[in-house]
């Protein structure tokens, strides 16, 4: 596998940044088995970065991951092995599991994420089906995806405070699903065990919620390594009560823009780095790319354009945007065949089982790869991230996956201390 | 890679067991789940299992297993993750390990277990030392193995209740050492962890009490899945009081032989099996092959010559050998290019890491093929034990090492409800 190409002129310091976290490894998953200890980590999840040579930094933390189609498949013990692991620590005792994947699509490969899903949680010797919320799914449907596999959609039911298809009574329910339009009422008050908890779900989840948990994180992890936590961290505000169809709240917005383009700007000065900083604008909470724009100057948030205005006011399924969050933009500098890289990194309890590369022809370095009707080509890690080897040259694939899963699990337990707030707050453990 | 081969005629029954594992795989994980639940598993093992194609049983259990490099390497990143969850269950506080071999053997195919193992826990973020108990090693002394890679033995020291080398204080000491001559006092009484306990050695441990808390599990795990839990284990009994220089306690070993033959045409009988019983006899303590012996009827237990008394007399180190255990022969009829092949299953923790084939040509269906001076050839699964696959034809290589690993794991349930015992025994927890 061609091994995205890291722009040589600023790979300097994220060399640096990699060595030191290849030279702490000890202390770093020693620091790690303690945090698993006294945290509850999700049940799965996936972490998208930014390498921009001078930095990495997660940008996005989904606990419904959809991409396990992506992963090499010559990872499929390490799903297994990660899935036994997750499985009894959360519901050792379930036997059948109901999945519930996302209603707004049937695209072939979201599909083929279930497909993965549901074998790698076969292997791990669970009865598992799915079971869609779609109102027009009346009977078990089956798919047949280009591989092959037959996957089976079948209509979920209530009855009484369980969920359960028509010959199918799971002991848990595995949402793939964000829940971005709110929980539906088939799903509340299930007695069943629901994973991740319903608050994981972008109807409760704040993006800056969880920025705010991984600022926590990161300066332990810099200070733990002796590293500024910058070159870990973006900079990141929010901004509430924000209509943009109508023009309400947008001084916030612009002038946390402006405010985080000056923070940048000082470490950009600070570690001589030339690129022009730049901010992401996105919904606060919400997925799949939408409500996001790049911004360069405070200015250009009050100069929207209707068109403009009108992407960025609803997120997924029709969701308004009303709270923003401003979030300093991480280049990056991965590419491969002169097309931008991003890398995803996948994990299952806290074990990371794999990664791959989105990789956009027609993206910019500063602009979101995981945009609405984008096309990505998936291109699957070919190492794991968990060989590291001290011996090799700085920036080998080995070395560069293993700091990949060092960043991606900080994540996690950014998103691990986040749910664990929230319960608080909503008074739910589970 | 050729997968050996199971002789045709006999494979009926074995595809039958095979079937049945996995068509009851949901049930078999969710138990075995709460097995671990409940028991504390040993940190490492490894079982050699014996398959005649009418029945697939554990025949020995290692708790310091000695073959890691026998693995295929591919499987690497599957040890790391298993090795992680080991730490952070046994030792989650451990950073500094100290790795104690075996002493009596400088075999380079030993080395590079060592050598394995030591990989494994450095990539699970370890720091790892090999400290020897070898007298005549007063310096650090490097050993450079055939595929270059440095081993380095260092003396060890006692500081006070510590073991530790001359620059290097672990938390932990993991033993690679089966203890078969004693404690020695430089191992009793630290204050530091020892991995797996003393308790597992030879000096405490006796096949006898492994293979009986074996029934008791063989027997659940048969209730469960629906067979007949002699299609999993062997029979076997213990005599103690045994002097075979001075022919004493031969009597009891001669009888037993003869009941266990008995039994064991019984149940032939009722399978229709037609091959000739046998049964091993075997030092209860102790391990290498070595005590050991291959017999038909009673009568030959009497009749041993000098020489043949003589082996049967000691086992490593020249362990005198006092009890021994007459156990149910298991023919392997598994074969590659003609020579007879025996399955060994890895784990770590309660993880199927692996396994390879023992493939020793000179040596027949109903021997041992782990004797002294034994040069088997290795031969690595290619597939790990995790993908079965419902779909496939019965006795494809996934579903028969599926089989295997969970053959195997009854094995190390055993092997944690005996240390339990002697545990309890002993009044030690650890």
């Amino acid at each position: 596998m061609p091994v995205p190409h890291l722009a040589a002129a600023r790979s300097g310091p994220i060399i640096d940044l990699e060595r030191c976290i290849i030279n702490a490894m000890p202390s770093i998953e020693h620091w790690l088995r303690n945090q698993w200890q006294t945290h509850t980590v999700p049940f799965y999840c996936s972490v998208d970065l930014r390498n921009s040579g001078f930095k990495l930094a997660p940008v996005d933390t989904n606990l419904f991951p959809g991409g396990f189609n992506n992963l090499n498949p010559e990872f499929m013990p390490l799903c297994v092995q990660a899935m036994m692991a997750a499985v009894e620590k959360i519901c050792a005792d379930a036997r059948n599991v109901l999945l519930i994947p996302e209603s707004h699509t049937r695209n072939i490969f979201y599909l083929q994420n279930l497909a993965t899903l549901q074998a790698i949680m076969r292997h791990a010797g669970l009865n598992i089906r799915i079971g869609t919320l779609l109102p027009e799914i009346t009977t078990p449907t089956t798919i047949d995806l280009p591989d092959g596999v037959k996957l089976i959609l079948e209509p979920v039911q209530r009855k009484g405070n369980r969920l359960v298809t028509e010959d199918f009574d799971p002991c848990a329910v595995l949402l793939n699903n964000d829940l971005s339009t709110g929980v539906p009422p088939i799903l509340q008050n299930l007695e069943q065990i629901i994973i991740p908890p319903l608050r994981a779900g972008w109807a409760t989840r704040r993006k800056s919620q969880h920025f705010a948990a991984y600022d926590n994180v990161a300066l332990q992890f810099a200070g733990l390594i002796g590293i500024d936590p910058w070159l870990i961290n973006p900079y990141f505000a929010s901004c509430g009560k924000i209509n943009f169809r109508e023009k309400k709240g947008e001084d916030c917005v612009a002038s946390t823009v402006d405010e985080i383009l000056h923070d940048i700007r000082e470490k950009y000065a600070e570690y001589g780095v030339r690129e022009d900083p730049f901010v992401i604008v996105k919904a606060d909470a919400g997925t799949y790319g939408m409500g996001i724009m790049t911004v360069k100057d405070g200015s250009e948030v009050r100069a929207l354009n209707r068109r403009q205005r009108n992407k960025m006011a609803v997120v997924k399924e029709g969701l308004q945007v009303t709270e923003v969050m401003v979030q300093e933009g991480v280049y990056t500098f991965e590419s491969i065949n002169e097309a931008v890289a991003e890398p995803v990194i996948y994990m299952i309890d806290h074990y990371v089982v794999g990664g791959f590369y989105r990789v956009h022809t027609g993206r910019g370095i500063d602009e979101n790869l995981n945009a609405p009707g984008m096309q990505f080509v998936p291109l699957a890690f070919e190492d794991t991230c968990l060989l590291p080897d001290r011996e090799a040259r700085p920036g080998c694939s080995a070395n560069r996956f293993y700091a990949y899963g060092v960043i991606a699990r900080l994540a996690l337990l950014a998103a691990a201390q986040e749910l664990e707030k929230t319960g608080e707050r909503t008074g739910s453990t589970v």
